[in-house]
């Protein structure tokens, strides 16, 4: 039977990587690269290959192998959000399953980076549940957990996630404008391009932002919405602008 | 001046440690151990000694020091919970302080082990913060992030936080109820002795639970809450009986 490893690698840092993390890739017979398509050419790709070739070289003893499995095409302003992200993740399981299928020997194992942690907003556990429950190729897999980028967001910025006993909130840009108010004490905010907090924020809340965590590229910013949300917005969209792509996250506080 | 790593250590597996941890306590003069009171005599406080001993036997080469600073006495059912939670923290604090100056050379490094992520519901950062803010010793400090118990939990699983888009909600038994209704699609609870979802959820939602988790004695159950709710407080129970302590997590999905 085929094994796959799913390996979370943590944010971006080469030392924020786990010793079982580093068995796992040790133990690949190849990788498949799942990444996201380019918004702006080659310069995306390369980048975020980059730094995860940065993580295979330090730890894998001799050679090792990558696959590249084409990314589907994706509508980003769809009708119906979830039903497009569906039609991605079957389109791009049919992908992986024949990469699976051809690539690896029937007892061979395969690997899938994965950055931060594999069970925060990352799609390849679904995928992985849709091409097993297909059934054409047998396959078993072992899920190896990862520093979240919101650990740290925070360690750099050496702040708890939250007040005494308080909840915290994960959510998107997305999403973020419906968080309930019994809820939004501590909210951590992921994939979010557009800044939203410059809309749905007090200028009296507190903001932790990080760029690029864990890299030499980082950035960090924290103050009041007030005081520094739009320098946060020229920073994000200047950063970007230089590398061709950003990962960021932030931390906003009531 | 001297130099405090705040650092994660994961939610119990040694192999779940990061690299940068391991090079952290490694530079350590001193580690500074704030355990919990134990509830019910020694095998608390041996059975958690005995698991960061692992750690540190494995990733430590020679010899490392290990200082006990007593916890103060807290009264887990306090009229005033914030401020019985601020008095402890200060009665921590000055402890530590205390032990920091009289254990550690002016230009030493202190370490503080913290299970899980530093930023999740743990007091060290809380209690370094308030060290500083006194001045009365000079202290630098760092914090290394830890994979969580979140991620340990949902990597045995196998499974995701979420469904796609949706928010994940981070609370604990005692706030568990107080989760508004636009919150609480993924409920993620710490921290609950009392098993709180058996009052709080619908017997057809799901429920991931994990203890001991990453440790030769994980055990895990998932069910929805009709099927599975009272096998996981009876478990809970006997384990806790048996072991003397607990640390257990639980994922709730409406």
């Amino acid at each position: 039977m085929r094994k796959l490893l799913v390996i979370g690698i943590g944010p971006g840092d080469p030392r924020q990587v786990t010793i079982e993390a580093i068995d796992a890739m040790k133990s690949v017979d190849a990788f498949f690269v799942l990444d996201k398509a380019p918004e702006r050419g080659v310069a995306v790709k390369h980048s975020l290959v980059g730094l995860r070739q940065e993580i295979c070289d330090r730890y894998i003893d001799g050679d090792y192998r990558f696959v590249e499995v084409p990314d589907p095409p994706r509508d980003r302003n769809p009708a119906d959000y979830r039903a497009e992200v569906r039609r991605w993740h079957d389109a791009r399981a049919d992908l992986i399953e024949e990469a699976l299928a051809t690539e690896l020997a029937e007892d061979g194992v395969g690997g899938i980076l994965v950055w931060g942690d594999p069970a925060l907003y990352d799609s390849t556990l679904r995928i992985v549940d849709t091409i097993i429950a297909r059934g054409r190729i047998d396959l078993d897999y072992t899920v190896i957990p990862g520093i979240t980028s919101f650990a740290s967001l925070t360690a750099a910025h050496k702040i708890l996630l939250n007040r005494i006993g308080e909840p915290i909130h994960i959510t998107t840009g997305r999403r973020l404008s419906e968080t309930p108010e019994g809820a939004s004490a501590n909210q951590v905010v992921m994939l979010d391009a557009d800044c939203t907090f410059l809309q749905t924020a007090a200028p009296t809340d507190h903001i932790w932002w990080g760029a690029y965590l864990g890299t030499a590229d980082q950035i960090l910013i924290e103050g009041t919405v007030g005081d520094v949300g739009e320098r946060i917005r020229e920073t994000r969209t200047a950063a970007r602008e230089r590398h061709g792509w950003i990962m960021d996250i932030y931390l906003l506080r009531r």
